[in-house]
């Protein structure tokens, strides 16, 4: 630390501890033992180092902090279903990236519910993570303004932030839809379906604007019956992709939204009697060996979590960069089913 | 709390806060402090409090604790990896059980390595977690006496706890193992080959001691190329399958010993000019639409993780019975791989 150097709060110059120490009356012992979690502090000495710690700006991450301390760094991974097999390699790339800088990782699941993300996020932060990636559940992070202002770095991967300036990382979902679409639109398809997720989650809005942009680009018509926005639970993505099949004019072909929904699309094809071109957004396990193989759009799930958790520890290592985004490019393999033409 | 009824230190009553006070020499609201982590406690009347709560075998977990409390409780699950689709419906079993009893899951993967297990379990615990489903990386957990000792209720799943004595929950892998295996010898089959996951691996000897055990009870020899353990990597599943296939005496079957495993098995096999039969252990998605669907012995996977789940909070709640171990049932399910007669 250079405290000396930097003991005086000016414009450049991030606060420091002592500054926080000055701001609060106390000794810089307090502030350490505050900014650590360390006991030995009344709730009172803790609430004006606090305040103070919040007026003045202070981070409590630098470079020299996540090797200083005794204990083991660590940051916290926030996803919505750890079920879900995109999350995996995601998930695994945030791990090796927080190996590689000496940190754990901890990892909770939102259930893609905005009161259970804040729940996790806050218990976590309570239990002093030093950095947080977020696959947001919710729209709105600003009870997230306490945790940044008081020095945890928060990177946000998948889905952006809401109503808060953050780090974030994405795929590129409205590119890979049109992509996906005008592969199947230059295969001769016509009447194309989309099921996607819940529209009040970001990937699906966008990849349904992909799905349109494609559409009109090419001169189409949507029939506002071969959209169908819902939770991906098998039931609902069967009863969808049955009704565009079964209507008077049936599409000749799907694009389904994500994996949860392609796994269930590749079902209901299956058991379909005329063959029924589809590309899915997310590739997949033994995609290659189902037949015809699936064509998708696949997402470098392990590059997300990587790009997020090196911003996060970029953050974390003191950079004082502005918030920035960072979208991922998508790729169309070609398998057979995206290939197939109208029936 | 009854402290009154249960002030003194007896056979067959559980020591109590006040118990602790005395033997430590301080009041009631310090013991409280540290059991809760909450500050104001110098670290020598942390220590001296910290060797009552050993001598007496304190457990700080009673049924009033969990809902006592001001902060959210939370369990931790430690897994081997976060990308194993086997762990996804267990992993979410767990968080449901903690859900229902509104707790909060953590989680965090060992990459089976069995220091990463000790380091993050250690970490869980020094974040305060109540109590931890953990899939052993390792065979030693001496090291968890002290936390288990201080009221950190801890189940074993998957794989049996190592030199202590704790809650087990387990899949049939030897019982599942001998039905694949007699299954693929009551098709035909008398050269069978087994590729399993590491041998210090638990699961890994159990499912070969079942192929053992099935392949002698049916009077058949076995070959020793025929059997192979090592890592899951594809590379090494691929070459092991090559040898046993490419043999002058080729093998008929193959008993794959993992989701892992058997993936890449099925690649393999999909490039194979003969056809060779396959069960695999783990039921994986999509194994059905695969041609010819692979039979599997499947595992309830999301039945593991409620059973361990509950098995945590019935001892969060207070039960005192004597550590046990729960052995879920496994379900051979033929879809056409296994069925398949000797080339």
């Amino acid at each position: 630390m250079t405290d000396t150097a930097r003991s005086t709060t000016r414009y450049g110059t991030r606060p420091t501890m002592k500054d926080v120490a000055a701001r609060a009356g106390v000794g810089l012992k307090t502030v350490s033992r505050v900014v650590n979690g360390e006991p030995g502090v009344t709730p009172d000495t803790e609430r004006r180092v606090q305040e103070a710690i919040t007026a003045l700006g202070f981070r409590r991450n630098d470079s020299a902090r996540v090797l200083r301390k005794g204990r083991t760094a660590s940051i916290g991974l926030v996803l919505e279903d750890l079920a879900d097999p995109f999350y995996g390699p995601l998930n695994r790339a945030v791990e090796e990236v927080a190996r590689d800088h000496g940190a754990l990782l901890i990892n909770g699941s939102s259930a893609e519910d905005p009161e259970r993300e804040q729940e996790l996020v806050l218990a976590l932060c309570a239990r002093r993570v030093d950095g947080l990636v977020i696959i947001p559940a919710g729209d709105d992070h600003r009870y997230l303004q306490p945790e940044i202002a008081a020095g945890v770095a928060t990177v946000f991967v998948d889905r952006p932030a809401g109503e808060i300036d953050a780090d974030v990382v994405l795929s590129d979902s409205f590119g890979g839809a049109r992509d996906a679409v005008a592969h199947l639109i230059a295969h001769g398809h016509r009447r194309i379906g989309f099921i996607g997720d819940q529209p009040r989650i970001h990937t699906a809005i966008e990849r349904l604007r992909g799905y349109r942009t494609a559409m009109a680009e090419a001169g189409l018509p949507v029939d506002e019956s071969w959209v169908a926005l819902g939770p991906t639970a098998p039931e609902r993505v069967r009863t969808a992709a049955e009704a565009m099949l079964s209507a008077p004019e049936p599409v000749t072909a799907l694009f389904s939204g994500n994996n949860r929904v392609t796994v269930t699309v590749v079902r209901v094809l299956a058991g379909h009697p005329r063959p029924v071109a589809l590309v899915g957004f997310d590739d997949f396990e033994l995609a290659d060996l189902i037949t015809p193989g699936i064509t998708v759009v696949a997402q470098d799930a392990a590059l997300l979590g990587r790009t997020a958790a090196t911003l996060l520890f970029r953050r974390l290592e003191g950079t004082d960069e502005p918030p920035q985004q960072r979208v991922i490019p998508t790729r169309l393999i070609p398998r057979g089913s995206g290939e197939l033409p109208p029936a």
